[in-house]
């Protein structure tokens, strides 16, 4: 049987040391094609470059891979590489990151890496999004590599459902080991913002987001509640966001 | 009884001719607060903007009006009104749009316009993201109007349920009137990308992002069917993206 095709993408950029680990753990299992932005994209959603132009580079920074870099954004390189650069070749898997910050339960919507990985499933390809909860370039990652191998096997193996990308977040290197994989719910959290207000050296204010990430879930089958228990969380997740459950009742509750 | 506090952004840009269209809607019901991106962000999906400072402006373009334009993204404007702007006053209603272009079915992920609305949502503040089927900017509006302000007053009297936002689209103005509005779920369908390459002035090549429009659903309770006939769709939307019917299935088929 041939090597299964897999793109490596992220959002931090092709130079940071999360993309290389899950390059050099995914070329364990498969043929890896690399096409990934040429700079970080963190926060970017999942936004696409619709008035501009796209770069593409190729890139020799990993040995005997085929790897690109792209000006555009996370969602923009899975496009570009499965409509131009793959083509005709069929892409068996798209993993994204591995990300340098946690993507728990609302930051999915905010996260670049997730945005790739949602794309991929969009385009009817299995597709697993990796953040280790550390946002440190410099994070210890010694002990993902068995933990990432078997759930991208698992993956391939056993396969997931048609239009679900997996959320996959993993908890920071600590003494104890790893305890396992919990399989769960995005838990109901959210950003509670701050606005830092200053003054530039022109006197004209200008503004820092910042803010504080508060649970507000009281579960434990949901991501917050593994990564605080020191297991890997993997949330499957969908790009139809309709509220199935609500339609009944708008259409019983509003006189239309 | 006060008017309701509402909130009004947009993603083409604070000068687009579709948020003056909803701010002179909205004011006919509420104390209307402008806050909205200073330049067009179409395609920035649920974008933050955490590596680079925000800028705020007051904006008099709208008499009478208190306004604001920022140097955010949609989802920025939102977080800065509330957290900062309207603070302490309580938000009763975001809305954005009225977006020049359609925001049905998989482009809810793309959607500026939709990210507000979500953004709304997550805040706890009933949210509504409208949009015309229409590109032109010159687009006839002059069919919009009782039907946003039924909608506006249905979510501002009978509410939504917490964590949704609406999605509203509307077919753009033809020669038959509009014939209701239907709850509806997101369709099934997707953009096929197709990439122009082009070669620049000194030899470089760069690339368009090109595409065309698939609908591969069948039923008639989707807001592409609406939308092709003559009805205004309302998707309730849902920032909860975990596939909640998909993790038995991993926890049965999985080996973890």
């Amino acid at each position: 049987m041939s090597k299964p095709l897999i793109l490596v993408t992220n959002d931090d950029g092709i130079t940071a040391p999360g993309i290389q680990k899950l390059i050099a753990l995914a070329r364990q299992i498969g043929e890896v094609v690399v096409l990934a932005p040429d700079s970080p994209q963190s926060g970017m959603g999942h936004a696409i470059t619709v008035g501009d132009t796209l770069r593409l580079k190729p890139n020799q920074m990993f040995d005997g891979i085929e790897a690109y870099e792209c000006s555009g954004t996370p969602a923009d390189c899975v496009k570009l590489a499965k409509h131009y650069v793959l083509k005709p070749r069929k892409l068996d898997l798209v993993l994204s990151g591995i990300n340098h910050g946690s993507n728990t339960s609302i930051s999915i919507l905010y996260s670049g890496t997730m945005s790739a990985a949602i794309e991929g499933a969009i385009e009817g390809t299995p597709a697993i999004g990796f953040s280790l909860c550390d946002f440190s370039h410099k994070a210890d990652m010694s002990h993902v590599d068995e933990w990432i191998l078997k759930i991208i096997r698992e993956t391939l193996e056993r396969g997931i459902p048609k239009g679900i990308a997996l959320n996959v977040n993993i908890p920071p290197r600590q003494q104890e080991p790893l305890k396992g994989i919990k399989i769960c719910r995005q838990a109901n959290a959210r950003w509670e913002e701050e606005f830092d207000r200053r003054i530039d050296p022109h006197g004209r204010e200008y503004f820092w987001l910042t803010g504080n990430f508060i649970n507000h879930d009281k579960g434990e089958d949901n991501d917050e509640w593994a990564i605080a228990n020191n297991y890997i969380s993997v949330v499957p997740c969908l790009f139809d966001m309709t509220g199935h459950h609500v339609i009944s009742r708008l259409n019983d509750d509003w006189d239309i």
